[in-house]
């Protein structure tokens, strides 16, 4: 029959269009994509606003091909929902692919995502270069990749959209070697996180690409409620804890007139609601979180 | 009170979010954003599906600054809705600052826009570079300003997004001259006229930045019942008529071994449904469309 794949957008439950919400409401199986995106509420919540259970797709789920979702699909109304556009992580290509070649018609069911929704820091979309993905470093892996793509962007007057990696269902590095997968804690990346590993990338590769004093936006939670846009110098975003998850950060290039008044009017205010000073104690605690995978 | 910023997705009524739904039956105000986008369906059919009136804010109300939208949302539940997402286009952050200095609150609900939604045609919205825009040229008015971008992006092996003209409620220059405008008929960009712009430019500053060869997908009414996704040569583009608007066009770049294989799954076919082959006559159509700009 039929599988539809639904962003459900950027917060909760009543972020699904209607279009979507009817597929929904007409579907034998729903499958919720649970692991390139956290959803910002619980599966519960989304079970009770559609009246239907939920059964998660997690990584294991989709890497392996998500054969009974497909085969499922042939005789049924199937729906795949995944947090912010279905077409914002690769696997979905290949999940598309294998449906239509096995005669089953997929229906894509768009919504917001952080790649457009970016401009409402006020940074134009169309200013923006290629985006770059900021991956937690641990003691022996600190992968700088990100930095000669913010080079480009920056040469080019461009602002960069930094994607600050989460790990969910991760087994640890032990674990996989014993064969058998213990799961790690879920872990989302924060801004001032994201400001440390930046900051470390230009000190080893000294290439000038950026500085403590380059111009940055963190957007935190955007769409939800408790949405905080904060603009300010890098090295200012070090001392700056934005609060809970999901956390995104821009690296300004060249600011037009309404692009710099937008980034004024979010500049960071000593004191800001919502917005508290990092600890000591939270600093290590950070610190100890990247250990994690070193055990 | 309140000036709700709604994204109203790609398509039709039933795209906008549950929550954008609530706010817009909330509301004492409902204005439309015509003109940065077009909405795929009727005016009317989005009043009866609301149940309320809806005001049009053409160029003209949003330039001379939504005087009217703020004055009401200072002691109303106010909706703004645009087509797409509210922030991919640049005057809605002047709209925003002013209404926030004026202590209106703005809530921004966002939703699809083509630049997330792209990611259907199966090439990674992570690799795309700066997105362009193509102006339709005139006699005297042919920018390639575009080209020196998608060089860019090609040289770092990225995907360019470009982005068709759309010239709606344009007053004629003529009329302008004159005092009291009179306007044209809208205009939407068709990927064949996008074909044979892109390759003037090419034949004109020969840089090889791309050639007739160069692998290319057009995305035509993005998240409708018709939409389609065709991939082929730059050249191939010039023969081929997609069809009704809204189009938008894709330059590949260095493709990944999955995005291969949906550009294969997309390619046109002889005799492709929905697919026309340009006629001489529908040539010569938009020769003559092409030239009103010089009246």
């Amino acid at each position: 029959m039929v599988l539809h794949m639904i962003g459900l957008g950027l917060s909760d439950e009543r972020d699904i269009s209607v279009k979507g919400l009817e597929a929904v409401k007409s579907s034998q199986f729903i499958y919720l994509e649970c692991y390139t995106a956290i959803l910002m509420i619980s599966r519960e919540r989304l079970e009770e606003f559609f009246g239907k259970p939920i059964i998660e797709a997690d990584r294991e789920f989709v890497e392996s091909g998500c054969e009974e979702m497909i085969q499922n699909s042939k005789d049924n109304i199937v729906s795949f929902l995944v947090v912010g556009d279905p077409f914002c992580a690769t696997t979905h290509s290949d999940l598309y692919l294998r449906c239509v070649e096995q005669g089953v018609k997929v229906e894509v069911i768009h919504n917001a995502s952080i790649i457009s929704a970016v401009g409402c820091c006020g940074l134009q979309v169309y200013r923006f270069g290629e985006i770059v993905s900021l991956p937690f470093f641990s003691e022996k892996w600190r992968p700088y990749s990100f930095y000669e793509k913010i080079k480009k962007n920056r040469e080019n007057g461009l602002h960069t959209l930094v994607l600050l990696d989460i790990k969910v269902k991760e087994p640890t590095e032990e674990s996989l070697a014993r064969g058998k997968k213990v799961y790690m804690q879920p872990r989302y990346m924060r801004t001032h996180q994201a400001a440390a590993q930046m900051l470390e990338a230009e000190a080893n590769l000294k290439q000038n690409v950026y500085s403590e004093d380059t111009p940055c936006m963190g957007l935190v939670r955007v769409g939800t409620a408790t949405q905080k846009i904060v603009s300010g110098k890098l090295s200012e975003f070090l001392k700056l804890d934005l609060g809970e998850p999901l956390h995104s950060f821009v690296i300004c290039g060249e600011m037009h007139h309404i692009e710099e008044e937008m980034y004024n009017y979010f500049l960071y205010k000593e004191g800001q609601e919502g917005v508290k000073l990092i600890q000591e104690e939270s600093k290590e605690e950070s610190k100890s979180e990247d250990d994690e995978d070193d055990q």
